[in-house]
């Protein structure tokens, strides 16, 4: 992007990963930070797991696996085996080498460090030099209200595959939960935030139900990438949930969704035909190939998205 | 061994598990138990860690590695690297497989179970069959006064690899712990005890430490299998820590610290000298090949040493 300032992005897992790199590679650390939503974190076998939080630093680390989109490349199993074996709990797969950031962070979370240090120290040894911030350091926590009863995130979206029908969705404890100062610094200087296709149920709205970030993030020039393309969620369970929330799965959702958040809104060629809907609602429209198939499509893609906000009526 | 009724043995690590596996290859689980030094025990990782009670369990599985003594065979240690990286404790080196157990009872333990029951359960999750039974629910820890201050036993052993020269020991907390119901009731009916070759002071003394134990042992007919041979301890610090204690390293010298308790001492034809000496401190011997190389020559040791408890004089 043209002129100074920095960037904001917000992520959940692997789609809105993707982007964050991309935008870390147009962008240097004094430039851009991502915040990541921590509803998903949970409690299992006794250890802290911040599911987003790690699938953005493994991604900025070069660590990541490109298969399966989260988790590490190269990654073993031999201790889920193992306690497969012994009767443990082995729905949430957890491989070798990542158990170690989960070790690593419980013990530093339970000598009383916050979330936003531990995350710090973590980047720090494995070489991601851009800014990650969790959303807060209060906890908060996605419940899914289904027709098999009120679910955690973890339960539905892992072990139950995302099969029961969600019927409402809140945010334990994101109301009483704070910003971390530091992203509250950050987002009175940005020249704008960029919210990546990620999950708007799942994994944006946590983020911006916590204290009054939404009003803070309105506050700025914000945009968002449709996660949603031709109908279909990239990677998820997004369009499903829609449906399932009485809602149309399309880019033109999500925008309305959005409505009053966002200054632009990015949507791919495939729906093109949506832009006039979208700009209707008050949002100026960027339409492009957002389907980040590789580095160079994702890297594409942010400078695309940053010339976009830093293009958009101040 | 000829005749009814069971026999209780008690072990440290490795050495001590070689005889376990060669006494339950004579002995039915209805015809052994065996009970493990818990003193060991730590805290690490957030996890809690019975290194014997592990490696006598592994032992009996099957699955302990052959070659080092500890710890499964086949085991890899990409969490441990991993956690290395990530500026973590590695000095405590924990396989993938073995993080399995460790992350399982720690998570059993925290639900509120006792650890026998807890063991109870890794040992059926792996076909051991012999009752394996720590020697308390109770924290007893052994405290090692060094001239580098005083250190618990992981510490010396593993970290500081018994370097640090040790003054006194004691074992914190065993005057208030209770042996395990389980095992006083077993103690009461035995027809023997078998004291594995486990060192003395650090994997033995815990376990008669523990409330009354030693009164309750000292009163069934209980034999001691010698961990020095020929003056060397053929696995571990013993004969070191002899030293440092004022001790000479000999089977003699092992034979008088247990005088009191024991009615039958085991010792190496290369020590055959001592054995009056050891007879005129009240105790029978057996003078026998006691260096366990393969699974024939625990066998053979443990039948021998079953002999010469039933022949003992009533």
């Amino acid at each position: 992007m043209s002129g100074s300032g920095h960037i904001i992005a917000l992520s959940g897992g692997v789609g809105g990963a993707k982007l964050a790199l991309g935008l870390a590679a147009c962008l240097g650390p004094d430039r851009l930070a991502i915040v990541a939503n921590t509803a998903d974190d949970f409690e299992h076998l006794g250890l802290s797991i911040c599911p987003d939080l790690d699938t953005v630093m493994y991604t900025l680390a070069g660590l990541a696996d490109p298969e399966r989109g989260w988790g590490l490349a190269g990654e073993t199993w031999q201790c889920m085996d193992a306690l497969s074996s012994l009767g443990g709990e082995s729905w949430f797969r957890l491989g070798d080498r990542d158990l170690a950031t989960h070790l690593q962070r419980s013990l530093l979370l339970a000598a009383g460090e916050g979330l936003a240090r531990v995350t710090q120290r973590l980047c720090g040894a494995l070489g991601v030099r851009h800014p990650l911030l969790p959303m807060s350091e209060q906890r908060v926590r996605t419940m899914l209200d289904t027709d098999q009863g009120e679910l955690a995130f973890q339960t539905y979206f892992v072990r139950e595959r995302c099969a029961p029908r969600v019927r409402a969705i809140r945010y334990e404890g994101a109301e009483s939960a704070l910003p971390t100062p530091a992203l509250i610094g950050r987002l009175e200087t940005a020249a704008g935030v960029v919210i990546c296709p990620s999950n708007p149920w799942l994994s944006v709205d946590p983020i911006l139900a916590v204290g009054d970030l939404r009003e803070r993030i309105a506050a700025t020039r914000a945009v968002a990438v449709s996660p949603i393309v031709g109908g279909r969620a990239l990677k998820g369970p997004a369009a499903a949930l829609m449906e399932q929330l009485g809602l149309v799965p399309s880019a033109l959702e999500v925008a309305r969704h959005y409505r009053g958040l966002l200054r632009g809104f990015v949507i791919d060629r495939e729906d093109a035909a949506q832009a006039d809907a979208v700009r209707a609602l008050g949002m100026e429209v960027l339409v492009t190939d957002t389907i980040m198939v590789d580095a160079a499509s994702k890297t594409r893609l942010a400078a695309e998205v940053l010339a976009f906000l830093s293009g958009l009526r101040a």
